[in-house]
């Protein structure tokens, strides 16, 4: 039993880190909610809190927060369990923000890390000096099917049944579990964070069926359901070639990824024979229309931090990937950006020179022991067990 | 002054050939029409002739044929100039077909070669045994924009101002003008076929705006306007990238190949500033609907028979083309279908040991000689000039 319940800080307050921050405060906990801009909580910090809608069974009401914030230190100062609720593309940015203050004992959530997120997060702590003994931990997906309604108002359409967590080293997943399986008992035991880094099936989703919808989007403004029109038969066997490859490179690294049809079944108990059906038997796809435009975080957040990683992951361990490779391609030209050069490539996150083993190594059981004081993870490390 | 009208033979009755030999008769030329299947020419064959149908200065009326028929013998028998008017990945069946009925003196014009067509038809004679002295000659696009509008029924909505035109070898491209242009003063002189190849802008249009669209054209089966409402200004980007690498191969050939844009300005007297405002300035892109499944020609054909061509001179001559490869490798995922190994490449067309010189020397000034009695195209060449 835990006698002090925890105290959350929730990074980021748009779609996602409203409906958090609201729900949390909703379940009785102490909650801080930081954003870089302060305006964009000024009603926020001025009503005291959020106004939290939801569909019939679930949490409604206002959810009063503890400290409503733009200062990084006064957001972390009282904290527990660091919920960081950003696109993957702001993870180096709060995470250089955040080296300074973070204390012993704080653990650091990336709501979701996208394609190793925590391990980005890590990196840039330690390339900062950051020597507090924090646990930093990602999800394979949000929580969270929500929306923001107002400056101070966000609406939760679902609740995911079960989102698999994994600490990096993977030996304190479990104490990360046991802080915030009181708020949420969703979270599960997700093995590493290979693991739920290369089950981001958003990644496979987003981007494919975006681009192929490309046309459709920048003509009528994104005026039709995205996943209900927008997955066709043929969009959906070149998202299943897609999500092959993402499975292939997960082989590679022993892990026994999911399928994106298993992915469906599991997180919203949808069935279907081939990945079209199984789309189109959601019935949580309904409603949800494209993007407006093609500048939208389903290209310049999935590309760069997670089909460029999975790409960068399958050129150094052997896995042909051309679905893959001609969808990054082809983002990069409708954005005119080189999304290799600023992506989060293996080169970046300082793993390039690991072997298979050693980064199994460093994701389970954490960084490889080594005899002088201190060791660049862009070193080729000895394993010593 | 001729002194003999030319007699044209019409190879395939579909959207173009029926077109094409309705205005010639009208034009009042000989003309037979072959067509494989019986069926499809029997309303024709039965009223001995075509009703053609046109914009208001264009040819109107019924054009009477010489011959209708399924017999290739009979359909090339009092033929000078053989109009081939079918898709591209028909070409090797005609060839093949036509191989044992050819003549000397007679011309065949593939309309058009797409990539190479001529090259490729020149290759199954050669296969074939074909001795006959023929010249062969590919134009750069198909002359007419029109609709076949019943069983003996044609439509022509324009006429373009300028197609060039090539034989292979361009040493005899003078003599394929002199034939047809008593009948057709808009093929122009193409320098080589090379240049007509490289200057196919439907490989570059159709596969990446139905692609682009993949959603939508299967979603929709097609209800929206391919030009103007599939091309967007991230299309446009794309597709412009996409002849840059066409116009980039062209130019390890030494070839200074025309822009899409150019083109429309070209063919259509349009003008813009990029290419999104050239498609959008043409007039004649008003009405054409996207093709109403992703099973057509804008893929089955100009993916094998232009772009992996594209792609193949490409790699032969060391230009980069990921644009292109991505849009392939996009196409054969779509299809289940490896369209590099069913393409027009450079090992089939049986070119893949051709230097850049040799290559130019082939297409400009024919076979180089060789002193053995028969030579393979296969085998690598030494020029004797």
């Amino acid at each position: 039993m835990k006698t002090k319940p925890t105290r959350y800080t929730v990074i980021g307050a748009g779609h996602g880190g409203k409906a958090m921050a609201a729900h949390l405060a909703l379940m009785g906990f102490e909650v801080a909610l930081y954003n870089r801009t302060p305006q964009h909580v000024a009603a926020i910090k001025a009503r005291g809190g959020i106004t939290l809608g939801s569909y019939e069974a679930g949490p409604n009401g206002f959810g009063q927060l503890a400290c409503v914030t733009s200062n990084m230190e006064e957001a972390l100062h009282d904290s527990d369990v660091v919920m960081v609720v950003v696109p993957a593309s702001a993870h180096r940015s709060i995470a250089r923000t955040a080296a300074a203050h973070l204390r012993d004992g704080q653990i650091v959530v990336m709501n979701p890390g996208r394609t190793l997120g925590a391990l980005e997060f890590r990196k840039v702590l330690d390339d900062r000096g950051c020597t507090a003994d924090v646990v930093i931990a990602e999800t394979q997906s949000f929580i969270y099917a929500s929306r923001s309604e107002g400056p101070s108002q966000a609406r939760i359409f679902r609740i995911k049944d079960a989102v698999p967590l994994a600490a990096l080293p993977a030996l304190e997943t479990g104490r990360v579990l046991e802080a915030i399986n009181p708020a949420y008992p969703q979270f599960i035991d997700g093995i590493n964070i290979l693991e739920t880094s290369l089950n981001n099936i958003g990644a496979i989703f987003h981007p494919a069926i975006t681009l192929l919808n490309a046309g459709w989007i920048e003509s009528t403004g994104g005026n039709f359901q995205f996943y209900l029109d927008g997955v066709t038969p043929t969009v959906a066997r070149i998202v299943e070639v897609l999500d092959r490859e993402r499975v292939t490179i997960a082989s590679a690294l022993g892990i026994r990824a999911i399928t994106a049809c298993e992915w469906l079944k599991m997180a919203y108990n949808t069935t279907g024979d081939n990945l079209y059906e199984a789309i189109h038997n959601q019935p949580g796809y309904r409603g949800i229309n494209a993007p407006p435009t093609l500048k939208g975080r389903y290209l310049t957040e999935d590309i760069p931090t997670s089909l460029v990683t999975f790409a960068s992951l399958a050129q150094r361990y052997g896995v042909s990937v051309r679905c893959m490779e001609s969808i990054i391609r082809l983002a990069c030209i409708a954005h005119s950006t080189d999304y290799w050069h600023h992506g989060r490539t293996l080169d970046r996150l300082g793993i390039e020179h690991f072997s298979v083993s050693e980064l199994l190594h460093y994701v389970n059981k954490g960084r490889i022991k080594d005899t002088s004081s201190k060791m660049s993870l862009g070193t080729r490390p000895t394993v010593n067990a």
